[in-house]
């Protein structure tokens, strides 16, 4: 067993792959944990549809005449419905040798060596239950000796909480795909006009919406977005962010009101676009202290699950 | 002064208009009150933008020719910042009279006069009046003298108080508009099947999810007609008519919280399509009695407002 493992590390180069529908980005890793090279390439799972296999063997092949046969390690959409092989979900709460363990390895015909991660389900979730992909390897990049709760912004975003060394369950907020919606085609999408930058003016006075105590509920504080503009008291450059923060801002309250944080506590951050900062302004706006993670820890996460996964092989 | 209203009741025949952005109907009233024809075409007014009255002018001319020149009544996106003529915002509390009173007359080339019916507004909305174009028409049609809550399903629909012979006070719901959108555009897009029919099972689903007694909100809700594809408990066919049970649900959910009803009210359902059917399968599902009102509201609603101008003009 152990003699498997390190054959493995010293014959094979790893390579971790974050391949969305629309993007494959690839990190070359050595035995030390180093990145040692990157690609990118616009070859999503759309576009590379029923010749997944081909379409990495090629776009490896300069790694692989240098280093050999690489060990490749996928997780996220890769394993969706949509993707190249489906891969199951395992349920929370979940630890990293339960994720590990449900990892599937692929012998491909060019001799790579294809760990596919599994996603994470919560049963407990009503009426069906909630899934990830992607975001367990964020979770095991950030840790899980330590117990928090840690939110992952998104199109689909997920908080979870972290507690006796295992993932303990989670929720998803549908915030950023509703964000990018509104802006690109509702009522509001000829109107608002997008800065170059961001205005944090706007989105502080989105977040402020979010909070203030009244009795009405998301469906009418969106409306604000456009009273705003009637009222000639947002401009068009501002509805944009004005609108990420009510959104954001909301979800912190939805967050809040299911129990996930109270004010003076403490959030752990992962993430690695833009929203990241989003978040973390909410958070300090909302009196939480926020602890953001380095931007390279669901590429940490597929190393720790794929390692496990060779040693319980 | 009463003469002038006997003249143009006399005199003309009145046209009740209803020009959104992509159509124009028009309803021909006699002086009984009666609907003698009615014309719909597709010149809404985006495509009808900079020469309105031209359009109207030859769409109208038919009426014209038989009966001499026409009082136009018009309410709505027509007296909107994209429409033809913008019109103000009367204030709620606001009554016939108020809103009469705010009502705009112009005599057209061709003779016939148009009476632009104004908006309302809301002072009371935080952090913004809300608003509402064309909504005030139906209130009025449905009867001011009656104290009630009104709900007028619409792509940004609104739930409005009447009491003591006023429009007390409205707030706006972006319900329609979302179930649109996340339909059209969401990751529901490339799921979703349409069926001919409704799936009234489907949408008692949805409506269960949004009351089941949770902590979660709706950011969180709305993932679940994703997660119920996923688990195979949702059928693309059935996630439209889920997620309008959801969303509609969710909208009654809020309004409750807002005040706007308590289990054991009642609920007047005021519009013109399809979505009252919905509405009413809502309150009644929440325990409420629903009073759902003829779907010419808005026209009896307009011709009240246009006498009501013509007398305190």
């Amino acid at each position: 067993m152990l003699e498997a493992v390190n054959e493995v590390k010293e014959t094979k180069m790893r390579v971790v792959i974050d391949w969305s529908a629309t993007r494959l980005e690839a990190a070359l890793i050595d035995g030390t944990d180093a990145v040692l090279d990157r690609i990118g390439t616009d070859d999503g799972l759309k576009r590379a549809a029923g010749r997944h296999e081909a379409v990495l063997d090629e776009i490896l092949a300069p790694w692989r005449r240098t280093h050999g046969s690489l060990h490749i390690l996928a997780a996220g959409m890769v394993g969706g419905r949509s993707g190249w092989m489906e891969m199951g979900y395992v349920p929370a709460p979940a630890s990293l040798a339960d994720i590990a363990r449900a990892a599937r390895h692929v012998a491909l015909a060019n001799g790579d060596r294809l760990t596919l991660i599994p996603g994470l389900c919560d049963p407990a979730a009503s009426p069906f239950p909630d899934v990830m992909r992607g975001e367990e390897a964020q979770l095991v990049g950030h840790g899980l000796d330590r117990d928090a709760v840690v939110v992952m912004p998104g199109n689909n975003g997920k908080w979870a909480r972290i507690g006796g060394g295992r993932i303990a369950g989670f929720r998803t907020f549908v915030t950023g795909e509703l964000v990018a919606l509104l802006l690109a085609y509702s009522g509001l999408a000829g109107i608002a006009v997008h800065p170059e930058g961001r205005d944090w003016r706007a989105f502080a006075r989105g977040l402020e919406c979010a909070g203030a105590p009244d009795r009405h509920g998301l469906l009418t504080r969106l409306f604000t977005a456009r009273t705003g503009w009637l009222a000639g008291q947002l401009a068009p450059a501002e509805i944009g962010d004005y609108l990420r923060g009510l959104l954001i801002g909301w979800e912190f309250i939805e967050a809040r009101n299911a129990g996930l944080w109270l004010p003076g506590g403490t959030l752990d951050i992962v993430g690695d676009d833009d929203r990241v900062d989003d978040y973390r302004r909410a958070a300090e706006g909302l009196g939480l202290t926020a602890r953001v993670a380095p931007d390279d820890t669901a590429l940490r996460g597929a190393l720790a699950i794929g390692a496990e996964s060779m040693i319980l092989a």
